[in-house]
């Protein structure tokens, strides 16, 4: 810690930044502190909730006010979602009535939803406006923080959003022409307690750069901006990716994470599969009389069943990210099947193509596998291509499973995939064996 | 195919994006003309480069030209990077003069630089003059299809960026107001070839929702906007994500990639993991007598290996990801080996523990593991720690070494680690083995 402390006295913002992630939570607001006044505001609206979150605890009292107000409201919001009950009540108090009362309504929405995504803050017209009025109106709210004037949603006496306009375009129309004349009408909307998920899958298919929130009644509350969106995807594309490492996902960053949660996120996960690969310990008791006449057998256990977890592991995160991007749905899943069989039989083939000249060459040259290593390489041979279309099957199938019973897909993770795949190996391969070797080694 | 094709007929455009990923290459352009004619336009605007291209190329000659005309010149050009050199001459030939010299200057640029990610319309204006006047020439160029009008960019005589102001301001400043009084002077920007992860990396750092892009003589030559980069932020996560899982990045969406193409990227990685592997065989042939006189050591092969393969991949994916978010940075290496090294020793005695108890019940049970179960229950457990130990270490370390070396560390995927796991971990086992069972079993 002490080298990062040296780096950052008397810093710019860009050298802050760059150790920001490896300071301990109760050293940033001391490092904020450090900061020239005048890039101190870009600063932190620009960092995470969390980051913001431990400036405003560790700041003195004073100076909290003028910085939880800096926020908007979203932001804000988040901001009391990182704390506890106790802090949250602290610093809810620094706001004014106006935003303390937005950040409640907020604070209503689960994180990962619409909801919890949105500004308040929207630009809004009258149908019956003309081009110039809103223009007009829009300069008056513009001094009010608007999130976004690029998109102007007109709504109706009751809050339901009947049409948008590009701020260009109202820009660009005759004065006199009524909203009700340049917008969009009914445009796309999303419910309030719709998942972050389904949100950014919204966005990128309709290219559009904010959506308007609405709740049961069709009321607008809010709009999602796309810069909301990227952080969503980031957040999501981590989380995909720890539990496919066979983790659960944090909840912070790396250095953020406190050694006992580290300990729960991964230890959980590898206990589970730790007691599903014990199965191949009973798989291999099963076969122990085999292995006592042909010990040449064990050798080749650890690359027959590796073989099975790696071409599964391919497989199902395939078929997981093509999932999340919306290319693959459930409904796909006979034409997954029929392509991943063939598939996983030209990968076996393949594999079992090295694994045989690798035992013939190695017999020529060190006689490794004594008389009968014929039948060894056809065992393993014979063994790599089912075990391979086996395992290629299973992981591209895992995914639709879980997705079928409502778990993430993206737990099917290669350690997961790899677990599963190994009995079932280790039987295919003994079985091979007892066929191919009887009456001689067996 | 059927199915589907008889499912988009006359369909409306939500329907249509719904199966649009299963549809193939060649029915793409006959299912858009499906489309009610008010819903193409939309449509074609928000579809990747790729099935913008097909729909293109599929099209009768005198449909082409309304189409391509409607991108706008970075689409246009994302296009003709998809197609083959035939049909890019034919698809530019279709544009305007100035759209293809535009595209052209674009082209220039690889895919995945800030210059192949730009617009080149962009809103400027000149430092000396008025906020009206800049509103007033605004409104002249918010017909020429600009990107964005959210940011102005004040460029002097060479071109070179002065300053950014955001068009809210402009809006709510005073109309005699100087440009170069309301801009933000020394705006940040990016070099038109940063690799496009970096400008991702840039955005969500700086939070803004567009960066300008500069030559090498600081001359501003297009805009990024924040609606690129949740695409490249996708882009990216999905090949991070498949190099994890062991294969090679697809260039195209599941249904898209080509039977032979998807052997290419899985079946080069799956030989290499399995040479790799192979030196398993290698390390327990040196162990072939100890396995001989107790095959009851072969049984726990399986489970001792994959539990130094699961630690590693969980260490590694999490690297991976932080290094990619920017929360771990190369010089951190250090304080990485020491937590993990911690956690790798816990995690092991957690597993060792498990697999202790399930020995011992077993024994009891069924009396699977002979007289000298005690022998090979602290066999077991102790090779535990120290694989579980070894994986954690490697697979955090991995990464590192890649950077270093100037590779994506998104190859340290779970099978490369475990892989690299598999036969050190069998060396500890047996090694442990021989010392615990001398006199004994050994």
């Amino acid at each position: 810690m002490t080298s990062a402390r040296a780096n950052i006295d008397g810093v710019s913002a860009e050298e802050l930044h760059d150790v920001w992630a490896t300071l301990a939570a109760d050293e940033r607001a001391e490092a904020f502190e450090l900061l020239r006044a005048e890039e101190q505001a870009d600063f932190f609206l620009n960092l995470r909730a969390l980051g913001q979150a431990q400036i405003l605890l560790g700041l003195p009292e004073p100076m909290r006010k003028t910085w939880m107000r800096i926020l908007p409201p979203d932001d804000a919001a988040d901001v009391l979602q990182e704390v506890d009950a106790k802090e949250r009540e602290l610093l809810a108090a620094l706001l004014d009535d106006v935003a303390r009362h937005e950040v409640n309504a907020l604070l209503a929405y689960a994180e990962d939803r619409a909801g919890g995504l949105m500004s308040p803050r929207f630009a809004r017209a009258r149908p019956d406006m003309r081009a110039d009025e809103t223009i007009h109106y829009l300069r008056r709210q513009a001094h009010d923080r608007l999130e976004t004037i690029s998109y102007i949603y007109v709504l109706d006496a009751e809050q339901r959003v009947v049409g948008v306009c590009s701020f260009r375009e109202i820009f660009s129309a005759p004065a006199h022409r009524l909203m009700r004349e340049v917008m969009y009408p009914d445009p796309v909307v999303v419910d309030e307690n719709l998942d972050q998920e389904e949100v950014a899958q919204n966005f990128l298919y309709y290219g559009y750069s904010s959506l308007p929130v609405v709740d049961a009644d069709g009321r607008m509350k809010g709009i999602v901006t796309i810069d909301d969106i990227v952080d969503v995807v980031q957040e999501e594309a981590t989380e995909d990716a720890q539990k496919f490492g066979g983790m659960e996902a944090l909840d912070a960053p790396y250095f953020q994470t406190t050694f006992g949660e580290m300990i729960k996120k991964r230890a959980g996960w590898l206990a589970i599969l730790f007691v599903g690969e014990m199965f191949t310990a009973s798989a291999m008791g099963n076969f122990e009389d085999e292995i006592a006449k042909a010990v040449v057998l064990a050798l080749f256990v650890p690359l027959i069943i590796s073989s099975g977890g790696n071409s599964g592991s391919q497989a199902s995160t395939l078929i997981i990210r093509a999932m999340t991007l919306g290319e693959v749905k459930l409904r796909d899943w006979w034409r997954i099947v029929r392509r991943e069989l063939t598939l996983g039989v030209i990968l076996g083939v393949i594999l079992a193509t090295i694994g045989v000249i690798r035992i013939l060459s190695w017999q020529y040259a060190f006689g490794s596998y004594g008389e009968h290593y014929g039948l060894v390489a056809i065992t393993v041979g014979v063994s790599l291509i089912g075990v391979v279309t086996w395992g290629t099957l299973s992981g591209s199938m895992l995914p639709f499973i879980l997705r079928r019973a409502g778990v993430d897909p993206a737990s099917a993770s290669a350690p997961f995939v790899a677990t599963l795949v190994d009995v079932s190996g280790l039987v295919i391969y003994f079985e091979v064996a007892k066929i191919v070797m009887r009456g001689t080694l067996l």
